[in-house]
């Protein structure tokens, strides 16, 4: 007989955090990231192009209040917007990804001119922005938790960058500085809509299947720069450009 | 001096036909299935996720149908959601391509089930989908007219394929057929709105850059089979699984 038992919180917050070996740190785009085998040009690659998903966030998020009613839930989830877009106390996480971007040689007009974005991530991080309109805020909160596995991959590029890109300008790495507060504070907020929210066991294997989805943005975000960064087969590599 | 003078309509459909130059018929993915240089588990593969494209196709065309108040134009574009549908005189694209891939061997539950869609696949055909539903219905039909290169595609699966994969049931090969008569009547109404439509020289490079977009998801659709089937690095294949 199937067992259709509802998981306890615990038991259910043991088999969203147990997805965390399908996170992209297990991408071989990171793997070679982290083991500092990846050139000045492959670098480049990741942050232009995971600068799309950087400014897709707080959209993202706006999503989540357009659909939200409960006025104690926005009060909170409108943080994730203001630390993103900065205001007049902080620049916020998308001027520090620029920054980001130029310590590592880039200008800050090819960043935001989105001009070295692939399609492949394009499609990926609009899935998930999509995701959040077509949603319930609840779902939405839930398909953030990605952030339950956020602090490692941040902790391994504050300690391994230093050594492993020496050319990449210290200061660049704030951002990651930043997002350990931060997605701290954040996925306690997720995680509680998500325990309290999906309770039979339906509902808890639909959070899965959630959690699973966002998982396979972030996974085909590192396909789309493998193909083009690693593999050297971008968009068109081999197609006469048309006049 | 910056040339802005809007293209004639045969300059204009001239720039849109040299976007052929980008199809995906140029994709190393297709110049090895020409070739005849692909697996059959590689062609399953390529069948199977096409699939998704296939039953996306009249979602996309209802999309255009509800954003399009002219009824001439609603009554000449029905059709092409019964081509794909069916109905009680013919049984549709989507049937049709269930029986290629059971002549390449998938069984129907594979097919229909989707298990085999890669999770890139579904992001670049949603965001086809998604392009129609927030776009004018002049520019969803703009979207669609990568069909002027599709004929050129067809022919070279009902010429080689026979020789190249014998293995494949031959009547499975009949979804090509009925495509070439149907994509020509198709192509030859979504040029005239195109045509019609775009009228500016800014507007006509508008029409230029959804082309592009379309042929963005068509692209994108290979290198996700790429990095699956000839890569061998399916999404998650390094990955130790959650129990």
């Amino acid at each position: 007989m199937t067992d259709t038992r509802a998981w306890t919180p615990e038991e259910f917050e043991a088999r969203l955090r147990a997805l965390g070996s399908l996170y992209h740190i297990h991408h071989p785009y990171h793997t070679r990231m982290h083991a500092g085998e990846l050139s000045r040009e492959q670098i480049q690659g990741w942050v232009a192009n995971r600068f799309y998903y950087q400014i897709s966030i707080p959209r993202k998020d706006a999503a989540v209040l357009a659909n939200c009613p409960d006025r104690e839930v926005r009060r909170r989830w409108i943080q994730r917007i203001v630390d993103h877009d900065g205001d007049e106390h902080a620049e916020g996480g998308i001027e520090a990804w620029i920054r980001l971007g130029m310590a590592c040689g880039l200008s800050r007009e090819q960043i935001v001119s989105q001009e070295l974005v692939l399609p492949g991530v394009r499609f990926a991080v609009d899935a998930y922005i999509n995701f959040a309109r077509s949603s319930s805020w609840q779902e939405a909160a839930c398909s953030s938790l990605t952030e339950l596995f956020a602090p490692t991959i941040h902790r391994q590029r504050i300690d391994n960058w230093p050594d492993r890109y020496p050319w990449i300008e210290a200061d660049g790495l704030q951002y990651f500085r930043n997002r350990l507060s931060q997605a701290h504070r954040d996925v306690q907020h997720g995680l509680a809509i998500t325990l309290e929210h999906f309770r039979t066991r339906e509902q808890q294997e639909h959070a899965l299947s959630i959690l699973r989805f966002k998982l396979d943005v972030l996974w085909s975000l590192c396909d789309a720069l493998w193909m083009a960064y690693v593999e050297g087969k971008p968009p068109y590599f081999c197609c006469e450009r048309p006049a």
